[in-house]
């Protein structure tokens, strides 16, 4: 069986502490998975934690049984993780783990891969030129179009822009990127999260939808004119709609994926409505990958004081989504 | 005592309707408050729902007991109300009965009030040059800043900007501004819901709050410093913070009111926890009051099926909040 692989994110960070203590806890849902990092990385944590876990360093990257399998991508030695204090010099080595697991699922040597937080700050200074993992992979599997989604058992939202200055994202929505965001998040419902007519709504990007054009014409220049290209293809979408009520309780419950113009139409209700169960899904890419919904939050880094719920969640989902690829090439 | 009053709003709207309704299923849910509208109004729907209640044409605009008072500020004789149907004929009574209600506060004739939903559209056509309720009540009221908070048991929203394009909300948040709605904010928290040590709470505009300037410098130019001023002064205001954490459920908790830059930055995720319950509040003026959180609905006007429980909600807070007038000139 192909393994679901994980990236540990910065290891400075709680990327490795969620991993052994969710693995301490439920040693169960690591079965078949293969953590892909330096077994040092994972091995000087658990010391520091004093948790006593089966951290097998595989010679392949295989699929655990009931330990925690750990497989080096080529990282060559690095200085110690110091926890809380990450370094220029295992920026790179971030780096190669993430890109050896994606090149991994797309040479379906596995079938999903859950990513950690990564400090991209760090990752910057080191020429890491990517706003995120999300553009990265992109990137990695050659895709020109991929989309964020954040799903939770109460909420599943795919956004038309991401991390951009507010100001910046009335401009750089176009009717084009729209229809394109609502036929990829429409595969990937039907394609990695098995539902046959998946049921869409759009928001409006102004407060009211716009109001018919009293607050801003983009529902009616871009939004609308996208949303109707997309129902005249076959799809089921709603909208473009007030926000503000497409996130009521009894409205919310009538679609599968609300898609959002920016960032915090979506994470703002999404992270509201769950408890520590959200998921970040990237929809388009030729293999299904999802990433916990927190940072690095390296003050908390090697104190073993971390929920690990969003990991447990991001595993559960990566091994639930289909992994067929229809979008590869 | 002095009445709390009740706007209907657009007559041919719903507005009506939930008077009805909720009267009928709890008549002591209005003791205290007084309805400004002609009786005619309220007594042709009441025919075509059905209903039978005791509407007063009171001769003052007097608290009920057990009766619906009714009172008319003024208003001529209009054409018949047509439920889904609103008329220009209408507008003007119904900016009128708004009006008159704001100068009773005003006046001290009554100690808060309660407004149904307007049809914007239709007051606009009719000379009503005001993007909403609460601008035409700071008018009235002389006020140069008003506050537009939404509240629900389980959130209180302030917004720094409410109706207007996304794209303008950049350019419209000022350092004054914020400061002023964070001081107004925290004077009407202790004045009228009576918290002696309001904590409060500011969203960054940006995702994220712009992580140091990466997306978005309007964190660190105007929120941050109109924070810091008001921390000087004494307020208790954390942030600028990431939106999306902020109203985590872990989060909000540590708040009596969370400041947004936006109107769906507010209105997203207080509709998304709320169940019908949320109240429009209106901040800074010299008198308390509140309104429903949905619109007119046109199209369920003199239908019966309707929710009443944002009235309800709106009613209660209004006799709730504290009516001295530390605002008032």
């Amino acid at each position: 069986m192909t393994p679901v692989l994980i990236t540990l994110g910065e290891p400075a960070g709680i990327g490795p502490d969620c991993i052994l203590l969710a693995f301490q806890s439920d040693p169960e849902a690591f079965a078949g998975t293969c953590v892909y990092a330096p077994a040092a990385w994972l091995e000087d944590r658990a010391n520091l934690l004093g948790i006593s876990v089966a951290i097998h360093e595989v010679r392949a990257p295989e699929a655990s049984d009931l330990a925690l399998n750990c497989w080096n991508p080529g990282v060559k030695a690095t200085p110690a993780i110091i926890p809380g204090a990450p370094q220029k010099e295992t920026a790179g080595a971030v780096i190669q783990c993430i890109e050896a697991a994606a090149r991994a699922c797309m040479e379906k040597q596995a079938r999903a891969m859950v990513t950690g937080p990564i400090e991209k700050s760090v990752l910057r200074n080191a020429g890491f030129d990517f706003p995120g993992h999300t553009e990265f992979l992109a990137y990695l599997a050659n895709v020109s179009k991929v989309v964020m989604m954040l799903a939770s058992r109460e909420l599943r939202v795919a956004l038309l822009t991401t991390h951009m200055a507010l100001a910046d994202v009335p401009a750089s929505l176009s009717m084009e990127d729209t229809l394109t965001i609502l036929r990829i998040t429409h595969q990937d419902m039907q394609y990695r999260f098995g539902i046959t007519r998946p049921r869409l709504a759009l928001c409006g990007l102004n407060p009211h939808a716009g109001e018919s054009g009293h607050f801003g014409r983009e529902e009616i220049d871009i939004l609308q004119p996208a949303a109707e290209r997309a129902r005249s293809g076959g799809l089921d979408v709603t909208g473009p709609a007030p926000a503000d009520t497409l996130f009521a309780a009894t409205r919310r419950k009538a679609f599968d994926a609300i898609v959002c113009c920016y960032h915090d139409q979506g994470l703002i209700p999404l992270k509201a409505l769950s408890f520590g169960d959200a998921v970040n899904v990237t929809l388009g890419l030729p293999f299904a990958r999802t990433s916990v919904d927190h940072g690095t939050a390296l003050d908390r880094a090697g104190g073993g004081d971390v929920s690990y719920s969003s990991l447990m969640a991001a595993l559960r989902l990566a091994k639930d989504m289909q992994s067929g690829n229809r979008h590869a090439t």
